[in-house]
């Protein structure tokens, strides 16, 4: 019983998914679930009710503490948690959260670089890759509509910058001219994808780069079903080339499988040493949030 | 009534819009129109029965020649012309038109760089821009949805690059998250547009400085209504960095006053000479291009 009592439960709410985990004080474990109740589908009032009625089950032996990160504490999420300054470290953001109901339900701040970068939910990803791996110096990237590349030094994490890499890659492939070039079906492609990151290291504007994908579509030098691997290799490697990533940089990439694989296949054809890791590292990150409260 | 006999009809037929002018041998405009009618808004039948029927008032003193440049020479226009490779003169060009009528409607084939990149329409402007101001050798740019950056050696195009920096305004403008920091009313603001331009110049990723609009606002240091002055800056700098403008280059803007205005700013702010063009210059190239056909 009494463990059951220091069990807590652990939320990653963004703008587009809902998951929650049961913990154990040690990080086991003890229940999962999911749903497609991103923050933009609800008003003010409905959060916490949602919260509260979705993890009914797994709060059933007696939870005392729920723990959240990500969109959830925004402006347009239950309670605006200002952003915590890096360097930030699982202390300083402990110290930082925002209290929905004290004691009882606490939202882990966002971080801000300066006033020139700012993330919501990625901090505790990051702090839960470095207590699963052991990690305290390293640089990390979670890809996806907005990626970031996050800067551990210490223990802390010290810098990160925002490319809106996934948002350009579905922008592009959606509503511009390329999308007369991406006709169904598409298929994976490898080759298409390692041609988009090599244009892309060249170092020219994706705005430049972009057009490629036209004009080899106009002298058939790219299939149909390739375009959007070609296309994902030119965000992607217009991203790496800004991050400078060299032979032997080593780096860990923490995300979905998908994006893990394709980040990984740039990351190696460029001699960089990249390890992956799956998005549930956030539970680890909550729990060493979790551990440094004052309750 | 000889004279009559040589006018002839210059076309610009664009995705978007047409435009026709009455021409002299000489070059002296005697009448113009416009419509909305982009190719994009005909059936392939359609074509050739609306360049009469439009041009039937300018046409009035019996003309015997059409001659007509941009995408009414694509795949999806009126007649595919093949590109024309670079480098290409007026007289290269002229020996490529394509011939809907013989001796009577003719279309301009554009241009390809190698088979990097392609352009329809814009190297008529030009060769036109080249003949109104006496150039043999110069550095052009035609801002627009598709940018273009020509060079003209010796009275020679010999190669260009495609930016999509219009296309790339508007889906980040429309459809991007960036929507949310844009709202109206929509105010020009020199100065928000260069410090787009300075941060692009840093030479960052778009993709990164994109998120840089989303950050100043959610820290109240962009005005909404000035953010669209900043995003323009944001990507027409890009677009300035990756053609690496220097202190004391020389160059001519081609184009409609809003952007021609906007470039000359950029430009200038960066130590560039710019001198600008309107885009009437199309009709000073079909007329170069005309008096090399062989009739």
């Amino acid at each position: 019983v009494a463990t059951q009592k220091n069990n807590f439960i652990a939320v990653d709410w963004g703008t587009s998914s809902f998951r929650a985990a049961l913990l154990a004080p040690d990080g086991e474990i003890l229940g999962e679930l999911a749903t497609q109740r991103g923050i933009t589908t609800f008003n003010k009032g409905e959060f916490a009710p949602y919260l509260i009625a979705t993890c009914a089950d797994l709060a059933k032996g007696g939870v005392g503490f729920y723990l959240m990160s990500g969109m959830i504490g925004s402006r347009n999420g239950l309670l605006e948690v200002p952003y915590c300054p890096c360097p930030a470290s699982a202390t300083e953001i402990a110290g930082a959260v925002g209290w929905v109901v004290p004691n009882k339900i606490a939202i882990v701040p966002g971080l801000r670089n300066g006033f020139d970068d700012v993330m919501r939910g990625e901090e505790s990803q990051v702090l839960g890759a470095a207590a699963v791996l052991g990690l305290t110096d390293a640089l990390m990237v979670l890809p996806g509509t907005h990626s970031k590349w996050v800067s551990l030094e210490n223990g802390a994490i010290t810098g990160f910058d925002t490319f809106m890499t996934g948002e350009f890659y579905a922008l592009l492939k959606e509503h511009s001219i390329l999308a007369k070039s991406l006709t169904e079906p598409e298929i994976w492609n490898p080759e298409a994808f390692i041609q988009g990151i090599e244009t892309a290291m060249l170092g020219e504007s994706l705005l430049r780069t972009a057009f490629s994908l036209r004009v080899k579509s106009l002298f058939n030098q790219l299939e149909a079903s390739a375009a959007s691997s070609y296309l994902s290799g030119l965000v992607i490697g217009e991203e790496l080339a800004a991050m400078q990533i060299e032979d032997g940089m080593e780096l860990l990439v923490i995300g979905g499988q998908t994006l893990c694989e394709r980040y990984n296949l740039a990351l190696t054809h460029l001699g960089a040493r990249a390890r992956t890791l799956g998005n549930q590292a956030a539970w680890a990150g909550l729990l060493a949030i979790y551990q440094r409260l004052k309750l």
